[in-house]
């Protein structure tokens, strides 16, 4: 393994999410249960790395959900105390060790480093940390 | 926004890949382009963060690519020059601010905190920082 203390493991924001959603109470369990529409607002100093992206594509934003417990390690799946306590990793529980979210949506708009998407269910203010494409087949990479 | 200053934004690995590759030169691109089957070796103290994971269900591993470059803001997609370059954000490209992975890969065996996976593009001593189940249908959750 790597020298792990020559590794920066620092994330470093790279936008932040601007959402009706503004506390995680009201918060949709996922982004196809009815979360609103968002902006995705990049910091300018990354637009380039936007180039390629186009209105109607499929991405996948990573978010740091700054409000999650780092501490759990087990869960009642979707907050259900009638399910038995799950692991973290068998859930999607915003609260892990490391709280990164991963939100599939759909490109509405692209106005300079300001990204309008389909619904997504991290709370106004949340940290972007990446975007990547959701992969085509293998024939269409 | 929350106030960054208070949001602890350091990523604790919760374990590394262990694998057959050893540079990212003979990696493949994508794990289902003929990456080889590996272990993620977690650390005991999440290893409660595992139940109810189980073999044969499919997973997104996400690893911090420890040698990618956090200056890239574009690339030429596969490393083909006669592409033209695009942003990172619209490529998988392992450098790119914050160098998360993502890895869908099928659990083939389970050993206490040490899992056995179907092919990873990861090099051998990459850090993982989480694992989320592939979600289904929404009736399935």
């Amino acid at each position: 393994m790597a020298d792990s203390a020559a590794i920066d493991f620092t994330v470093r924001p790279i936008g932040r999410v601007e959402s009706p959603l503004t506390s995680t109470a009201d918060a949709p369990r996922q982004g196809d249960e009815g979360a609103p529409e968002a902006y995705l607002i990049l910091d300018p100093v990354v637009q380039a790395g936007l180039n390629g992206l186009a209105v109607g594509d499929e991405i996948i934003v990573l978010s740091w959900l700054h409000e999650a417990d780092r501490s759990t390690l087990t869960v009642r799946p979707r907050g259900d105390l009638s399910r038995p306590e799950q692991g973290v990793f068998s859930t999607r529980a915003p609260s892990r060790p490391n709280p990164i979210g991963m939100h599939r949506v759909r490109i509405l708009g692209i106005d300079g480093p300001r990204l309008h998407v389909s619904g997504v269910e991290a709370i106004d203010g949340t940290p972007i940390v990446d975007l990547k494409p959701v992969l085509g087949r293998i024939e269409e990479r």
